[in-house]
């Protein structure tokens, strides 16, 4: 069995998506397992060496799991040769000029998104590593989530006919911070901070439609703040700019509607926090992030309206929950497992920087919608077209 | 015990609707129970007088409920001064001037939904009404079904807190007609015979968004024919040239925004065929046509994301059923009960056709947004201003 | 990451609360996670000395647990400069005069419940600690039980609106020690040892009265001894001279009324052994030391009485469960980090000797109502106003 | 077969309590099955005559229950020597005079509670019944409930052992008036209206007391108007000036303790409205209106106080629920059938206007002590002692 070391310079996993989810839960998880085992039957063995800005902080964190390489210069680890692969997890308005520099680097480059704050930004970075060559990839973990994984699977494989339309809610009750502490940053409230719902999830939206269903074409996004005061992490009250709820009816490629809502100000009444409903000519489907359930059109009830009589039907309990059938595993460490191959042995990987700058233009065109109060189209981003662009905004 | 007779000509009652809900749950209903007691003691006893195109029918019709008065011709009745009241559920297209002539015959007027097929139309027989000084109304059934005044009573009482946003979801599958009878007439597939989801459904929401929580101030809808060819009463396949599904957006005083899809193309996911979600600053609720639901922002569990992890709570059951207390009674008969107190001894009445006139307004403008792919404003509509427009207009 | 030792000198551990929940689920405990982390970022290590009258049960007990140090000598802790904590759990009549020792002495102190067997001897300790300036604290560990936790986060959200009232059932049948063994142990039914459910347990009536809803402004006491005989530890029978149920009504500041039954005669129809409601203009609670559940006015059913008719509704389901929300941990250790956070950082602590005197004064007072059969006024406690009395007294 | 018929006036049965217990569910009931069997074996037929104020508010009453007599003079029933017995439902104010002419005219008298709204007209009352020689007898309805009725057959059988104590919760939330309608009339708020939950609930407690464990000896009652603000049956707003809740701590003869609280202003965790926990030497008992369970000492478990855990048993499921074993039928027609057979034949009636001034009695005397802050015995009342007194006031 042979054993190949991939180094891979960490940026930004003292926060606690990126400690928790990309080292933790992926990186160290595989060393636990001993290490991914690739197509051609090496081993990859994942060395992490933690950056941040931090010292004392990544010492503690790179001891508390047994590591013993962390730094706090970039440069350090870009000009390092033995260095495979920079991650970057840091603040959306850091990332830029780092994934750059290691791009330029010659690094493999995997991105948690958005992948920049605008997109001539994204679109700049998905050129520059076209150009340069090297592996990129961008966070789209939800596509790797058991819910979707079953959801997608019943899609390809026909079972809902032609879709017609998706329904999506993603959301709960966020804390105002007062009499209970809140449960996200108080930065995610402030748009002079890059916060809002919008900016935070349509990156999301965007590769789950794009990849589930059907490119996206159109959007329309009404946007609130709901609550517009909130306490910090101190305790103190702020005014909170950022929106917090977003209404969306989005048009996909062969006439699909997708409907979403996305809100921090509204309480579940589902079974997750997220669940797309999809319905098709054939059948329909409700998944979340780990349960799938589908009803097909010779199980679907006859309903009809009588305002006056009980519902006819338990309808919950005519949907048949999808089985697993190997839809397991935790998303953040599967796409992991699927760039790390592909930079070792170019397996497939079609979430590059490219599809990380489409989220970034479905966040940018959602708000101009909200701000116009109509409609916008959605045009096909490829780098044939935008390199141009990019070259003169490099150069 | 005094006992008053009202006469009560109904037009439209061999159709499904006005049979079942207008004629046997409501009037028959009434006389079923002794009549309806008036708040001075006097006891109304309901006189119907059925009117239609089919004498046979409404012949057959009569007898099977033990009625005797009938007539195919309608200024038989209009013309009658034993006659009190008209009512109409009729095809939307006969209904303007059927409703005419009764106002103009000074009887009393009370018509289903729509009013009219156009606002115009439906604003000068609200203008005419005043004008001629007879009691009006316009059925808007789903304000007293036992959900909707559960939640009245808790939005009434301050239960949500601010209002700061709805979800509505409303629809069924309605089969295309080949393999399964559909539960719905064709026509209500074919534009070219007033049919659609939107002039169906959105004066239904017209008057729950104004009375539940605040008037609509502009609406977005995105529409579609999802199903394009289905099969009629006959068999026969036609084209559906009319939208089938609509996903709206809408503003309301104060900021609320609700988020509306109605569909005749979706399986159901829910408890009841309609469920809306109201989320306030000090609670929520989730109503349908018979059960709502309550979370107070004290037993609002803090929702965390994580992905990797099952669900930490189970979020419908701490969801609190809202008793009755009173709320029960069928819709469509305490509506006609308002009505008729309304024309006996005066009892209040909001509904009346200036507020139908307010539903056939906003059906229009969600279609004009769909055309035009643009939030549209919704002005204020009251005969004050438009009286001049509907004398000019009758002119 | 800095390290802090603090030395803390347990008296009374060998006894099942000392030994349970303050050595083993407390301060072991902390030891077991790797200390206290303090505001300030170091490390809190927190070293028992455990001191009692039993050398060979000590040294056992410290064995059992890996300790080293022990003594029997009480001085030899007070003298030594490394112990910062002198900690008490004896019986009440011996923990005056060690409290008095260890404040003179320059210790922080505290202490459990009650803090001396009289007033005025709680007064002096309060005093006594305020002038030599040593951090001091009480066990009042009931405030931090989940079941309380949750209802103080409802009443301090505003959930219940304005608070109305209290029912509080305290109890659970105690075996009389004939045919089953007694679950307490005799001298608490002997008043010529301290004995007495009001001794035991209004000091928490006290602070929770005071701490979740509004200050105690009167108290009326009905007590009992309902069963006079009982078997002690070695079977023998003794006559029972002390109360073992009381019936109390207090008056707290706003108009509330709290009525409180401690019984150690009943048998438990409820879920807890202790249960509190409170009835709110807003909603209500039913709290235990684990489960808190709520009923908002918007649930709340309209009961009627209907002698003849079951009850029209489950009442019990219509409450909902309050959920966690972060309301878990020990209650004692949740104090002690809280008592040694105040020692080390200064981090405030408002349950200290004086609040601890607070508890004595209610159960003196009520035992005097008991006496006189008449409500009995509480007065506001504080040294400023009793430093000159508890002066006259000590000297 | 031989038949009797018994004439009965009956006064204020125009009422809701009047109407639907005493008139429907007792007199008619017992008309309905075919008359009262006495214990010589003929059958008692009774044959009631309304009388009240309102006359054609009689007329109607009558007709729709197919009697035919009815009278708004008082005179006319209690000088028509037809008339056997005068019953009395009518306001507390004008039961007095009305009982003291029936007494006169030698008729049985039969009175709802309270019998009179002062301890000196209600001992007069009984005073006079006896010196006349009339059989007389009050409501005290809830002896007769299933559930009371099972617990008095555990009581008397001893099941309970000695009775040590009682705790009772009556009570539920009344609407306020504004939102939702209340379920109480306006006057029981008002104690210039004769209002007030004291006045409304301590006649019950006082015979319950009484007849299922032993003779009231002393009482302690704290009374709150919680709620000060209501509106009215016309929706008007009204300021609340008499009682709301009261909390009651009462010593019975033999040492029980029974404390109960009364209360429209909580919300209602218990099986039924009004809940009474005994608890005695050897068993418990739970007992409402229609359950009643029971827990032996012999499966009574062994509960340890353990703040940290979870309780160690499912409490409830621990008692059993007793059996009717007979313990059926409506409880103010089975007092009906023993004041009938009392009158007719002489059967024990122990509950007589004595009984009933006994009620009168408690809830003057728990006023009382509401208003001193004091506990305040409870003299015996007997009339050898007390017609003196009713001599001079009837001179």
């Amino acid at each position: 069995m042979t054993q190949r070391v991939m180094t891979i310079a960490m940026n930004g996993v003292t926060g606690r998506m990126g400690h928790r989810h990309h080292l933790v839960r992926s990186v160290l998880a595989m060393r636990e397992q001993g290490g991914l085992k690739l197509a051609d039957g090496t081993v990859l063995w994942p060395e992490p060496v933690l950056v941040g800005r931090d010292g004392p902080k990544l010492a503690a964190l790179a001891a508390s799991h047994g590591l013993t390489k962390w730094t706090t210069v970039l440069d350090e680890v870009l000009s390092d040769p033995n260095v495979d692969v920079y991650f970057d997890a840091q603040a959306t308005s850091a990332r830029g000029p780092a994934l750059a520099a290691a791009i330029e680097a010659g690094k493999a480059v995997y991105s948690e998104k958005p992948v920049a704050p605008s997109l001539p930004e994204a679109l700049r970075l998905a050129a520059a590593a076209r150009r340069a060559g090297v592996p990129n990839g961008a966070v789209q973990d939800k596509l790797f989530l058991p819910g979707i994984r079953k959801l997608r699977r019943l899609v390809e494989g026909g079972a809902l006919g032609r879709v017609l339309s998706m329904r999506g809610e993603f959301g709960y009750w966020v804390f105002e911070g007062d009499w209970q502490p809140a449960q996200r940053p108080s930065w995610n409230y402030r748009a002079e901070d890059g916060g809002g719902i919008v900016m935070d999830m349509f990156c999301h939206w965007r590769y789950l439609l794009d990849g589930v269903i059907a490119p996206v074409r159109s959007v329309y996004a009404q946007v609130a703040t709901h609550i517009p005061e909130r306490w910090d992490e101190k305790g103190r009250p702020y005014r909170a700019t950022a929106d917090d709820a977003a209404y969306a009816v989005f048009e996909l490629e062969g006439g699909v509607v997708a409907q979403v809502n996305s809100s921090w100000a509204t309480r579940v009444f589902r079974d997750e926090l997220v669940e797309f409903q999809l319905d098709g000519t054939e059948g329909s489907a409700v998944a979340g992030l780990l349960r799938c359930r589908f009803q097909h059109r010779g199980v679907t009830p006859a309903a009809t309206w009588d305002p006056d009589a009980p519902p006819g039907h338990d309808f919950r309990s005519l949907w048949q929950e999808v089985p697993e059938n190997g839809a397991t595993g935790k998303a953040f460490k599967l796409q992991w497992e699927q760039f790390l191959s592909h930079v070792a042995v170019g397996a497939p990987l079609p979430w590059d920087l490219l599809a990380g700058a489409r989220g970034v233009q479905l966040a940018e065109l959602a708000l101009q919608s909200a701000r116009e109060g109509r409609k916008v189209d959605v045009p096909a981003l490829d780098l044939a077209v935008e390199e141009p662009v990019a070259r003169v905004a490099s150069s």
